[in-house]
């Protein structure tokens, strides 16, 4: 008896035509069917901005030797998984993956990536997804090393995978990969810097620069710190923000009756 | 002896000529010294985006009679708060609070919004932060019967409030207001429709337009359960994403030594 293959919506954030979204094409098509809908231009620090202001359009391409299906659309990663789901895809996917980012989305960068916010999107209409982003910036970046360990992750959350479940994976740079580790997200932040410049006619500018710093005062079980050792990093996410223990404790001073 | 007044920095996603954003400030004035640095233009639906492969540039304004300083920046809420805190101000802000939104930030809307994006940056950069919505799209809205319930919840929040500790108040488009409750975010998604047109030329370009549906199994203590009863809510906010539950529960399943 032939089992069913599972349908697989690829997307991410560097744009269609990125290496990273190729490799984890060729990666996923080993496993079910491959969609991919993906942004036609980079769409890095998106973060989870849609399109409500202005229209959507896509294009049918046929570039990708991995894809059933393949849709460059002129929006966001989260339009992607939106309008995949609601409109281009010939049935719910079983599972979203997105990537893989060119450049790690360890601790709070989750929150200004396209990348994660791709699988978020996906997760909010009850369809499981995986982010994935390799430590490395470069457009030549090799992928090759990370495609076994996409395979096997990728197939372990299929096998027991529930609506709203999102994992955040981080491959290391380094081509030693020490192991697979699930982690927490690491406290840390950029600090910036913007640098002035002026226009031809002498109003200033800026861009923005700055150095991410993990700060976390306790980094042992953290992804930054386990990317650093040279592990892949698994940290399973939630879009639901609110801070219980904050909730907990602020419950009887803030509620009123009037 | 004189009190130190707080530094309040106020943005919002609405643009800096919302009537939102001029009521808050208003209300800010009564506590402490506003700066009021938010976009030029409308962002609502920008998430977390922030701007990183273009420039920002920003105009002081003097048209807001609540600021002691107000700018006005071409860039998205989250730029705005790294500019107002790295560059704009004359010293860290004490809190940060955004809004007031044109339209509410209950349950998952939180991931889209412009408003709760700029006050999560702040947290992220350990200033506590508020973000305020009302349930009323309209640019006519009457924020007049929010204004002692927005002074009474930045007050209290101002004693206590810790660094990364961030609150999303929304505020119901009732005029007999019952009372605060501190609530959880509900569980929802937007159920899609993707309006087709024909531009000119025949090709098809989408309007993303839907329908908010609150589905959460246990409804009683969410935000929009509350909203709905006619209550101000308040949920505290994470910008930490880790699912711990899961976290536990696959540890030992994808944890491996190479």
């Amino acid at each position: 008896m032939k089992e069913t293959r599972p349908i697989i919506l690829v997307t991410n954030d560097d744009g269609i035509t990125a290496p990273g979204i190729r490799c984890l094409s060729e990666c996923m098509a080993a496993i079910g069917d491959v969609y991919v809908v993906a942004p036609d231009s980079p769409q890095s620090g998106m973060g989870h901005a849609v399109t409500v202001n202005t229209t959507l359009a896509y294009e049918q391409l046929h570039q990708n030797p991995y894809a059933k299906a393949e849709y460059s659309v002129n929006g966001t990663p989260a339009d992607c998984v939106k309008l995949a789901i609601q409109h281009l895809l010939p049935s719910r996917p079983t599972i979203c993956v997105s990537g893989i980012n060119h450049g790690s989305n360890s601790s709070v960068n989750i929150l200004y990536s396209g990348t994660m916010s791709a699988a978020m999107e996906s997760a909010v209409e009850s369809i499981p997804a995986i982010g994935f982003s390799l430590e490395n910036f470069s457009w030549e970046a090799d992928f090759s090393p990370s495609k076994p360990h996409i395979l096997s992750i990728t197939k372990r959350f299929l096998k027991e995978a529930q609506p709203y479940q999102v994992l955040n994976v981080n491959i290391p740079k380094t081509n030693t990969i020490k192991g697979i580790k699930v982690c927490r997200q690491s406290r840390g932040n950029w600090h910036e810097d913007f640098v002035e410049r002026k226009d031809p006619r002498g109003k200033s500018y800026f861009w923005l620069t700055g150095e991410f710093v993990a700060d976390d005062p306790h980094p042992e079980d953290t992804d930054v710190y386990a990317l650093k050792q040279g592990y892949i990093t698994v940290v399973p996410c939630t879009f639901d923000m609110t801070d219980y223990q904050l909730l907990n404790k602020i419950k009887n001073t803030y509620d009123t009756e009037i």
